[in-house]
C-alpha cells in the first residue's frame, strides 16, 4: 500500500556535480531530466544558485550558479511534471540573482545548514518562500549534533520558518537504523506542521535502507541519485528507491535506461560509491575529506593505515 | 554494549568459490584465514564437502571438496581461534569422507535446505551431528516460502535436528528490513532450543542493514564475507559487520590489510557486488541465474530489456 504523499526528489546532478565541479555538459542534464521526467521523479535538483562574485566560472561549471536561462534551455520542450529544485547556501547567493518564482523555470529552494545555524537558513529560506518558491532546510551533520542543540533549532524551524519541509541529512554516512528511526520520531514530534525528508550518504551501504527506515515512520521526502552518484560514497541510489516505492506512478524503466548508457561510462571517469576509506570514515562518524584526499593519493588503497591515522590519535 | 552470544561467521572462500568453481589457490586461503583469525572471527566456512564419485576435481578447485589433509596443510601453524566450516549438500556428500569430527580439521558442518526438504536435511545433520560436529541447516529462498509450509518445517527442525543453529537465507536478496523483523521473529517463537542465523545476500544493497536488523531481534550468528564477495551480488560485507559489532574480541585492521592486498586486484579479475541486474532480480524476488547469463553475454548492460524480458510474461 503506497502514500500518495511522497515524494521523491533526484539530486543527481547536484550530488554529483560535487565529483566534477558541476560540470556536466547540457546534454547529460537532459538526459538526465528526460529520464526523471519519464519516471515520475517528483524533483530533480541541478546545483547550486551560487554568486558569480564569491565563485568563478571558469573555474566552476553551470550547475554551481543554475542561471535560470541555462536551465530553462535545457528542460525546454521535454514533457514533464517533474519539479526544479536548486540548493543556496547562506552567504554565498546572490539574491539578485533570485527572480520571483512564477519567472524562473525553478520551482523549490533548498538551504543546507547545521543545527547551530538555522537561524540564518531560516532568515535566508523565508525570502524564498516571500517570493513563492516551495523550501526546505537540510539539517547537516545530524549525526553529530547534541540533542539539546537539535531539540532548540528543530522548535525554533517549526515556529518560524516558512519552510515546507526539513531534512535529516546524514552527511558521514554514519546512521544505522535504530538512529535513523530516533531521529525521525524526534524530528515529527516537533515539527508538527512541516514534512520531514530524508538525505542519506552511502559510506556503509546504508543510504537505501535508511531511507526506508525514514519512509516506515512516516518520513514523506526522499532523496536519491541515479546510480548512487555523488561525492565520495555516494547517496541512496534511486533505482532501489523507486523499485521499492508502490506508488504507481513511478517507473523504474527510463532510469535503468539512464544507467545503462550514461553513468555506465561515467563511473569509468569518475569515482564514487562503496570504497574502503570512505565506508571507513562512515563507521567512525567523520566528514569524508580526509578519504578523498587519500583517494587523490598514490596510498588510495591502504586501507589499514588510513585507518589507524583516523583512531590514533588521542583525543581528550 | 555487545552481546557475548554473538558469532560471526566468514564464508569467504565458500560463497567467493561459486564465482571461480572453488578454485582459489591454497596460499589465498591460507592468507584469509590468517586475517580471520587476526580479526577475531568465530568460523570460517571453505567450502563444500562434495563426492569426487559425483564432481570431477579435474573440473572443480579443491574447495568443492575439502578434503581435510588439504585443510590441515592450508592452516598449520597459524595461531588461530577461528573454527573451520564446510558446507554439505543432500545427495551429493560421499559418508567415507567424513571422519569424526575430532579427528579432523573441520569444526561446523552446515547443510542449505529448502523448507520442503527439511527431512532430508535433518536425517543428514543428526549424523553429522552424532559424529561430534557442530551443526547448522539453512533454509535457502525464504522469500518464497509460504508460511504454512514453513512454521511445520519450523516445528519440525525444534523438534527433530540436533542442529544447533537454523539460517534464515535470503537467496534473492529481496527481503526489506520489515520481512527480516517478520521472518525473526517467527524462527525465535518456534526455535526455543536453537540459535537463528543470518545470512544475506546483497542485491539490493541492504544484506548489511538486514544483519542489523537481525541483530536487533535477537539473532546469534551473523554470515559475512569480505569486501562482500560472493556469487552474483555477493554477501554482508564483514567489515561493515566488524565496524559495527562492538564486541571487544573482533579486530578490523587485519581484514581492512587483507582487503587492499588480495581483494582489490582479484575484484579486477572476477566480478561481484551492486550490479544492475541483480539488482533487479532481487527487487523482483527471483533467482539470479537469468542476471548472471546476462552478465556473461554480450547484452551485459542492457538493463532496460532485462528487466522487461523478466516481467512482461503472464504468469497465469
Amino acid at each position: 500500500m503506497f502514500r500518495p504523499q511522497i515524494k521523491v526528489l533526484d539530486c543527481t546532478i547536484r550530488d554529483g556535480g560535487l565529483i566534477n565541479n558541476h560540470d556536466f555538459d547540457e546534454r547529460f542534464v537532459r538526459v538526465v531530466y528526460k529520464a526523471l521526467s519519464e519516471a515520475g521523479v517528483d524533483y530533480m535538483e541541478v546545483g547550486y544558485k551560487n554568486s558569480k562574485k564569491i565563485f568563478s566560472s571558469s573555474e566552476y561549471g553551470k550547475w554551481k550558479f543554475c542561471d535560470d536561462d541555462v536551465l530553462s534551455k535545457v528542460i525546454d520542450g521535454i514533457e514533464s511534471n517533474t519539479k526544479i529544485s536548486v540548493m543556496a547556501d547562506v552567504g554565498r547567493v546572490d539574491m539578485e540573482d533570485i527572480k520571483p518564482a512564477k519567472e524562473s523555470p525553478v520551482d523549490m529552494i533548498r538551504v543546507a545548514s547545521y543545527a547551530k545555524d538555522v537561524d540564518k537558513a531560516i532568515a535566508l529560506v523565508n525570502e524564498f518562500s516571500q517570493m513563492g518558491y516551495e523550501t526546505a532546510i537540510n539539517i547537516m551533520a545530524i549525526s553529530r549534533t547534541l540533542d539539546n542543540e537539535l531539540s532548540e533549532a528543530l522548535h525554533q524551524l517549526e515556529e518560524e520558518a516558512k519552510a515546507d519541509v526539513i531534512y535529516i541529512v546524514d552527511s558521514f554516512g554514519s546512521l544505522y537504523q535504530e538512529s535513523t528511526e530516533f531521529l525521525v520520531k524526534k524530528f515529527k514530534s516537533i515539527l508538527k506542521t512541516k514534512e520531514v525528508g530524508m538525505h542519506g550518504h552511502n559510506n556503509q551501504q546504508l543510504a537505501f535502507s535508511n531511507t526506508i527506515e525514514a519512509i516506515i515512520h512516516g518520513v514523506n521526502y526522499l532523496d536519491g541519485t541515479i546510480f548512487g552518484i555523488g561525492r565520495a560514497a555516494g547517496n541512496c541510489p534511486l533505482e532501489l528507491l523507486i523499485g521499492f516505492l508502490k506508488n504507481p506512478k513511478f517507473n523504474i524503466r527510463p532510469v535503468l535506461d539512464v544507467i545503462s548508457k550514461e553513468f555506465i561510462p561515467l563511473r569509468d571517469k569518475i569515482e564514487w560509491g562503496y570504497i574502503i576509506p570512505y565506508a571507513i570514515t562512515g563507521m567512525l562518524n567523520e566528514h569524508p575529506r580526509a578519504a578523498m584526499a587519500l583517494r587523490s593519493s598514490e596510498q588510495k588503497e591502504d586501507y589499514r593505515e588510513f585507518f589507524e591515522s583516523l583512531t590514533i590519535t588521542e583525543v581528550e
